[in-house]
C-alpha cells in the first residue's frame, strides 16, 4: 500500500538491529485518516474470507484492527497483556516471547468474546517473528473458532514470521514489506 | 449520549465496589459502529474548543480517542504505560495511582509528540477518580502544551474526578453518567 510505504520512508526511522521505528504514526502518536486508509484496504483484501470477528492483541494492535472492523461491520476483541479485575476466572491464555520487550509476555482473552464457531481475522501492527500472531492463533483455535485470514500494516520479511506462519493455510497480507534493514537503510518488496 | 446509555443498561454489569465491566464493547471486545458513533458526538461537543492534539491513556483510551481523532481530522497520541525501546531517554513522564489496578502506574509522552503551543484535548474511556486523566494533564503542562477540554465515555459521579478536575476551568463532557452503583443498580443522570 503505497500510502504506508510513504510513510514510512518519510517518518520511519530505523534504529539498527531490525528496530523500526514508527511512533509518529503508530505505536505511540497515531495518524487516523492513515490508520482508516489501512483498515480499508484490509476490509477490501478480507472481504471474501467470511470473517465475524476481528482479534488482535494490545496495544498496537487495537487502532488497525479498529479500522478494519469499522470497515467490514465487525466486532473487535483485542488480547490483554494483564488479567483484568473484570474478567472471569477461567480464561484462554497464552504465552508469547515479545521481540521489542525482550520477555515473555501473557495473551488473554475472555471466553465471553471469542467462542466456537467463530471465524477469526488476526489484524496486527507488525508481522515479524510472527510470535504474537502465532499467540493469538493458538487463543482462537483453543477456543473452537477458525481462523480466516492475517493481516499486518508492515511486514519485515527477514524475521520469518510469514513461513512459521504459512502452515496454517489462510491468506496473509501484509500493507508494507520490508526485505531488509540493514545499515541505515530500509527496502522494501517491490 | 442515549445509544452509549442503553448500551450499558443492555450489556454492562455492576460487579459491586464501584467497578462497571463493559468488557463485551469497550474495554476488551470493541463495538466499532458504537465507538464511531461516540467519537462523533466527542467532535460535535469539542468541536469550538480548537484542540491540534488528542491525547490518551493506553489501553482502554485508544479507541475512543482514535474515533474522535478521525471526526475532528487530529493526530492522536497514547501515553504508554512501559517505555518502549523506540522512545528517547529523555521523555515526559508522571505517576498515577491505578484505581482498577490498586497500584501506581507510569504515563510517559515522548517530546517528540507533545510540543509546547499544542491545543490539547484529552479523551479517554473512564471519568471516576480523575487520577488518570490529571496524569495526562500534567504531562501536557509540562510539555508546555494548553489544556482545552476533557471527555469520557463513561462518568461515575459518585467518585469525584470531576470536581478533582474543575480547577482546570475547561469544558468536561461524560457520554453517560452514572450517578450510583448501590447493589446491582446502574442510576444514569438525567
Amino acid at each position: 500500500m503505497q500510502a504506508l510505504i510513504d510513510r514510512i520512508v518519510r517518518d520511519g526511522k530505523n534504529l539498527g538491529n531490525g528496530i523500526l521505528k514508527v511512533d509518529g504514526f503508530i505505536n505511540h502518536q497515531v495518524d487516523p485518516a492513515l490508520m482508516d486508509a489501512c483498515g480499508k484496504e484490509f476490509a477490501r483484501r478480507f472481504n471474501h474470507v467470511g470473517a465475524t470477528k476481528i482479534l488482535t492483541a494490545e496495544i498496537s494492535g487495537i487502532a488497525p484492527a479498529l479500522t478494519t472492523a469499522q470497515h467490514l461491520g465487525l466486532p473487535v476483541v483485542y488480547a490483554r497483556k494483564h488479567k483484568p479485575i473484570t474478567m472471569p476466572d477461567q480464561v484462554f491464555l497464552t504465552l508469547s516471547p515479545s521481540h521489542t520487550k525482550g520477555r515473555i509476555v501473557e495473551l488473554i482473552i475472555s471466553p465471553e468474546y471469542l467462542a466456537g464457531g467463530e471465524r477469526v481475522l488476526i489484524i496486527d501492527d507488525f508481522l515479524a517473528t510472527g510470535a504474537t500472531i502465532l499467540g493469538l492463533v493458538r487463543l482462537a483455535q483453543t477456543a473452537g473458532a477458525t481462523l480466516v485470514g492475517i493481516g499486518a500494516l508492515i511486514e519485515k520479511t527477514f524475521e520469518g514470521g510469514r513461513a512459521l506462519l504459512a502452515h496454517l493455510g489462510v491468506p496473509i497480507e501484509s500493507l508494507a514489506c520490508i526485505t531488509s534493514m540493514e545499515g541505515d537503510q530500509i527496502l522494501f518488496a517491490p
